[in-house]
C-alpha cells in the first residue's frame, strides 16, 4: 500500500513539477499526513526537493514548490550498436547529463567479448559521476522477449540467445540495480516521444535506418511491441519479394533494399557524411540512390500504416540526416499507397534527436522505472526502526 | 450508479451461466439488496431468467441459477457484402437464430439503392421475429471511422463518404435501437473469436479473402482497430510494388495478386465451389493457382506478423474453403520470413464460420452491447414511480 501511494505521489510531481503538498494532496486523494510523511521521506531519500513557497491560495500555511531531485539517483542508458556503445544519463526531472560515443565494431566479435567492454563503460560511467546510477536501460539491435528481457535474435550483430541483463549483471556490478533490456528502435521512438520536443505527438512510428531498419510503434503514448515483444521489425517486411538475400535469410527485406550499407554502396560514397555532401551538391547518382531508398521506404511505411492506422511517421536515425532527400518521394508513396491517405495525408517529421533517440530513451525509461517504483529508493536511504 | 451495476451484474451473469445472487453479490461486491433488486428488474426486462435452484453451498435460502434469457432482446447482424446481403440473429446466450442470405449485386447500384434493400431486409427481419431486436450490428466492406461509424470508403463496392448509421436509422425506422457499424474484416474476427469454437485464442489475425481481403487483428481478445478505425488493410499491403494495378489506385496490393477475382481468372474456373471440385481432381491449373495466390498472402501475412507479433493466423472467408491447398505454401512462406519463426512458428488454424463469421460478429457485438449497457432496457420496462 505505501509502495502504490510513494509511487502515486512521485508521478504527480513528476506531472506537476511545482506542485504543493496540499496540490499532490487534492490531486491523489491521500490525506494531507500521509502526502506530507511520503514526500519527506523522498527529500530524504533525494527523490524530491523542496522549492520556493507557492502562491496562497487559500487559507492556511503557504505550501512549497515540489519538483523531483535533479540530484537524484539517474537513469543511465546504454546502446549496443552494430558499430559503436553509446552511454548517457538523464536525471529525475528528465534533464540529459554526459553522454559518450565509442566507435566499436560489435560485428567482428562474440557476444561475451562485446559485453565486457558494455560492462567495463557502464563501470566507467557509473564511477566517474558524481550521482547514484538508480536503473539502466539498455538498447540492443535485436528482437528482446519483453517477459524476460532476454535477446533472441540480433541478425546485425549475428548473436542469438543472449541473456543480456544476466550478463550486464553480472559484467558491471550492477546486482542493486534494476536493468532493463530492450530493442533498440522501441527506446528511440521512446525518446523521440519524451525528449523530441514534437508537440501533439501521440500516435506514431519512428523509423530509423543505420545499418539495420527497426520502428518503434507509439500509439496513444504508449509503446507497443506485440504480443511476445517481437513487434515493429520494419526492417523485414518484404518489399520486393523476389529481391536480393537478406542477413535473415529470406529475400527483399526492407533493410536489404533501403538500408545504409545498400544506399551507401549504390551512392558510391563512403559514408554518411560523404552522402550528405555530394547530396548538397546535387550528385546525380547521389541524389538517384536516395530516391531509390525513399521509394521502397514509402512502400513499407505504407504498409504499416494500412495495417496500424497512424497518422504520423517520425524518421530517425540515418533517415533524419537524409530526409530533406527523402521527404518528397516518401510523401508521394505514402500519398499513393495508404488508402486512408485521400481524406488524411500521413504526416511526416524529422527526428529531432537522430541517433541519440535510442540511448536517450533507455536512460529516460530507467528514470521513469525509478519513478513509477520509488519504495527501494526510499526504504534504502531511510532507516526503519 | 444504477446504470453502472447493472452492466456489472448482466456480465457477470453472462460470464458464469447458473450464478446464483449469492454469487453475484459475491463476484461484485455489491450487496445481497441492491443485487437482487437488480436483478428482479432484469428479470421484468426479459434479460435475465431465474432457473433451477443452486445446490446449498452453506446457511440461508437456497438460490437460483439465474442465465441470461434467451427469449430477451437479440441482436441483428447485417452484413452488406460486395455481392450478397446478409442477416443473422444471434440471442444474449449467444445462441445463433435465423440466418438468410441474399445473393445481390451491390457493386452495380448507388449506395441509396442498396441501402433502401438493406432497410428491407431489416424490416422484414425484424418484423416476421417473435422476439425484439436490441440492437443492430452492420458489416460493411470498406473503411469505417469508429468514433463516428461513418463510412469512408467502399472501394469494392465503390462507396465514398456514406453516412450507413444515419441512413439505417431512417430507411428501417431503427429510430430506438442502437446501431454498431463496422469493417466486416473485424467483425468477422470477433465472430470467430466469439463462436469459432477455438481453444486458446487470445492474438491472432483474422484473415478473409472474397472478393475483396481483410484483416481483423484481436489482441487480448479485443479487437485492434488502430487510431481512427482504418487498421488492418491487409488487402492494400504492397507484396509486388510493381505488380499490377488495384481498385485502390496503387500497384501491387495483395488484393489484386490473391484476392478472388484474380485465383479464379488464373485457375480457369468460373466459380469457387467448381475450383474446390477441380482441385480436389488435383487439376494442374488450379493448384499452381492456388498454391501462388498462398505465396503472395503468406508475404503479406508475414508482414503482419512482423510488424505485430501475432502468434496466430485464423483463415477465413473463401481462404477458410481452399486452407487444404493453402495451408503448406504459406507455412513455408510464414517460416522463411516471420524473423521470430525459429523459435516460435506461426500457427495457422482455419476459421470454422467461413463467410459467416461477419455477420455473426455483427450480431453479436450488438447483443455484447446491450449486456454492457443494459439499463436503457431496464428502464423501458419497469414504470419508475
Amino acid at each position: 500500500m505505501r509502495r502504490h501511494n510513494s509511487a502515486l505521489v512521485l508521478s504527480t510531481i513528476a506531472d506537476s513539477p511545482g506542485i504543493s503538498r496540499a496540490g499532490v494532496a487534492a490531486r491523489t486523494g491521500l490525506t494531507k499526513a500521509t502526502v506530507s510523511s511520503l514526500v519527506d521521506r523522498a527529500i530524504a531519500a533525494d527523490l524530491v526537493v523542496d522549492g520556493e513557497p507557492t502562491r496562497r491560495d487559500g487559507p492556511g500555511r503557504r505550501g512549497t514548490a515540489l519538483t523531483l531531485s535533479p540530484a537524484g539517483p539517474h537513469g543511465l542508458g546504454v546502446e549496443i550498436g552494430v558499430d559503436y556503445i553509446a552511454t548517457c544519463l538523464v536525471d529525475l526531472t528528465g534533464r540529459v547529463g554526459r553522454q559518450r560515443i565509442r566507435p566499436a565494431d560489435n560485428r567482428a566479435q562474440p557476444a561475451n567479448r562485446v559485453l565486457v567492454k558494455v560492462g567495463r563503460a557502464v563501470r566507467a560511467a557509473m564511477a566517474e559521476l558524481p550521482v547514484r546510477v538508480g536503473g539502466v536501460g539498455v538498447a540492443v539491435p535485436g528482437l528482446v522477449e519483453s517477459a524476460t528481457g532476454f535477446l533472441r535474435t540480433a541478425p546485425n550483430l549475428g548473436w542469438r540467445d543472449v541473456d543480456v541483463h544476466a550478463e550486464l549483471r553480472d559484467r558491471a556490478d550492477l546486482a542493486d540495480i534494476p536493468i532493463l533490456v530492450g530493442n533498440e528502435a522501441n527506446f528511440a521512438a521512446l525518446g523521440e516521444l519524451w525528449g523530441g520536443g514534437h508537440e501533439d505527438l501521440r500516435d506514431f512510428v519512428h523509423v530509423s535506418g543505420e545499418i539495420g531498419i527497426g520502428a518503434g510503434i507509439v500509439m496513444d503514448r504508449t509503446l507497443f511491441e506485440g504480443v511476445r515483444g517481437f513487434g515493429g521489425e520494419i526492417g523485414h517486411l518484404s518489399v520486393d519479394a523476389k529481391g536480393p538475400q537478406c542477413s535473415c535469410g529470406a529475400r527483399g527485406c526492407l533493410e536489404v533494399v533501403a538500408g545504409q550499407d545498400t544506399l551507401l554502396r549504390q551512392s558510391g560514397a563512403p559514408d554518411v557524411d560523404t552522402l550528405v555532401l555530394r547530396l548538397r551538391d546535387n550528385d546525380r547518382k547521389a541524389v538517384t540512390a536516395v530516391r531509390g531508398v525513399a521509394r521502397w521506404l514509402g512502400t513499407a511505411l505504407s504498409n504499416v500504416v494500412n495495417l496500424l492506422d497512424v497518422p504520423t511517421i517520425v524518421l530517425g536515425g540515418t533517415y533524419a540526416v537524409l530526409e530533406p532527400w527523402l521527404r518528397e518521394v516518401l510523401q508521394e508513396e505514402l500519398d499513393l499507397r495508404v488508402i486512408s491517405a485521400d481524406w488524411s495525408q500521413v504526416r511526416i517529421l524529422r527526428s529531432t534527436l537522430g541517433t541519440e533517440a535510442a540511448v536517450r530513451g533507455a536512460a529516460s525509461s530507467a528514470v521513469r522505472a525509478i519513478v513509477a517504483d520509488p519504495d527501494p529508493f526510499i526504504t534504502a536511504s531511510v532507516p526503519t526502526t
